[in-house]
């Protein structure tokens, strides 16, 4: 049995406390200087805020002023800081690791390098350790649809663990799989890491579509609801993904597998991308639709302005062709302008023509 | 400006004649001997009960009796009828039509040959027609998430047209574009045909991990819906649609495209075979759920009945092989014992281990 570190009190990352906790782990939830309070509701009641629920009884919860004692004699550390607190995160763990531990990543993100080359979010995070000092610490990746509330109903999750290094994620996977909680191995960080953030910047045009189909004329007297426009970004979306990850040198299987389609997919039943593309749809500027979902973080944005930064080098260098990225192309246009336009369906499966 | 004929006034096949008569062709809709209700209102005020709206001004309806006088100087025919009348549809144009024209279908579906290889119908279709003696006519299939009532209420469609005569497929597709109604002309038939088909079958598990989660016990305290298994299924769904295109020969990529992820969320998003999948996975037998959706026919069931055929053959020839197809083994089984068990998450995504 391992001693495992999860580090952010966020419901992603406290979510799996639960598969680690039945499989017979010790557990470890250290909040953040921003968790405070959730980890005081632990502590008093075993009560999660975030997950609405009792978390395992035998999760030791730790205050951001007890992190030695939090680290001492871990295994291995989950990082639930979302993606903008990878850097500060890297550099909390500089100081309280003293050997290289095993990091697992629930946080997506990608960033943009000078050349336009995308940078995995563990990438990024490996760096910012050896930058600010700390061991050299292998960080994974996990994709796959998995909604946390719903990974703590020990509902059945399917997700994939990537790692450069194949037995620190066949490791990982064996540590934390159950009967609920489905973990694949895999050695494909990059294609895990760039279909998971790609499917959230490609839901907010399922949601423009949706949006637009209840603008008044855009249903129907007969009762029409209109799925078809959703349906074709839908496709447009899987194939704009599949198309990025191997222009960029990478195995593309996962875009029509779990990461791939199967998150974008649930990515789509819900959550704040979608409610922001529905707002943009339905005739909201961004800035009132920013406004009526505010303080909510919304990854799509941050996605959106990483492959605007990354796409005059990947143009340049003739690894991306933008007549295959018409959807990007619309979604780099609508967070410039401040508005969605009509979406430009004439323009999708160019590879389609013959 | 070209004369088409509908054959059979169902919705899908009448809302054709929106963007027709929009382009400026002249639209005769025909119906079978089971529509004389449906054309008999068209006749009588313009109104189609089915898509519950008057049809364009311009539709000339004939009646089942009308056949000679109805495809007199057609230029081609879109087939409207469902998968099981294509060899009576065939016999029937074979007494009317008296020079090869093209046809084009809306209907999906597949058959097994005697060694296994899967027919598409567009194939049965021609030779049906041949059997039946009427000339040589190319059918041609159309593809991608297209609800009649969306179309009919001139909302935004994506669709492929595919004719494994390029020249055809153009012709058509030029014939049918509008501003709303968005067609690519193909040559890829059969990866059409098993997309359109398969993903009606693979909508099922889908549904039956929602019914499922809908169980006592399934949803949790905390209000968790459960949309992660239904996620991992949707992945799993799009990964064996492109393995079986891919095993057969043909080009995989309309399986992460319009035809096939595309169609696949749409189909996911309602209708009956979401609605079956979900009987069954509340608990109910399919006897009850049938009973329960009584006169409705049920695309997916005839399409797992083929792959039930086609599977013998198909892994005798070492074509297939079943540990990559989990949910088809699945769903034959639930058909076969007439009620739904655990979903195999275990077995999912056999090709990421590594």
């Amino acid at each position: 049995m391992a001693t495992a570190v999860i580090f952010g009190a966020g419901v992603m990352g406290s979510a799996t406390s639960f598969p680690l906790s039945d499989k017979g782990h010790s557990v470890r939830l250290v909040g953040t200087h921003l968790d405070g309070e959730i980890i005081g509701e632990v502590k008093a009641r075993g009560y999660h805020p975030g997950l609405k629920k009792n978390l395992p009884a035998e999760v030791k919860a730790f205050q951001w002023t007890e992190l030695d004692k939090a680290f001492h004699g871990a295994d291995f550390i989950l990082s639930g800081v979302n993606s903008h607190g990878v850097r500060w995160s890297a550099e909390t763990l500089a100081k309280v690791l003293h050997k290289p531990l095993p990091i697992i990543a629930v946080t997506k993100g990608l960033e943009a390098a000078e050349n336009g080359d995308l940078l995995a979010l563990t990438t990024v995070y490996e760096k910012a350790l050896a930058t600010a000092g700390g061991p050299g610490c292998s960080v994974s990746a996990i994709g796959g649809p998995c909604i946390a509330a719903e990974l703590a109903a020990r509902g059945h999750s399917c997700v994939v663990f990537a790692s450069e290094k194949g037995e620190i994620s066949r490791w990982l996977a064996d540590i934390f799989r159950t009967s609920y909680y489905h973990v694949w191995p895999s050695t494909e960080v990059y294609p895990l890491e760039i279909a998971a953030a790609l499917k959230n910047a490609y839901t907010l045009p399922v949601g423009i579509a949706r949006g637009q189909a209840d603008q008044p004329g855009g249903e129907d007297s007969s009762g029409a609801r209109m799925h078809n426009p959703a349906a074709a970004v839908f496709g447009q979306g899987v194939k704009e993904i599949k198309y990025l990850i191997r222009s960029c040198g990478f195995n593309d299987s996962f875009a029509s597998s779990l990461p791939g389609a199967g998150d974008y997919y649930v990515t789509c039943a819900g959550g704040r991308n979608l409610r922001l593309g529905t707002l943009l749809g339905s005739g909201k500027s961004m800035a009132e639709a920013q406004k009526e979902m505010e303080g909510v973080t919304i990854e799509s944005l941050s996605i959106i302005e990483t492959m605007e930064r990354a796409l005059p080098g990947l143009l340049e260098r003739q690894i991306v062709a933008m007549d295959r990225l018409p959807l990007l192309d619309y979604l780099i246009r609508t967070v410039r302008e401040g508005s969605a336009g009509p979406l430009p369906f004439e323009r999708f499966f160019p590879e389609i023509h013959f």
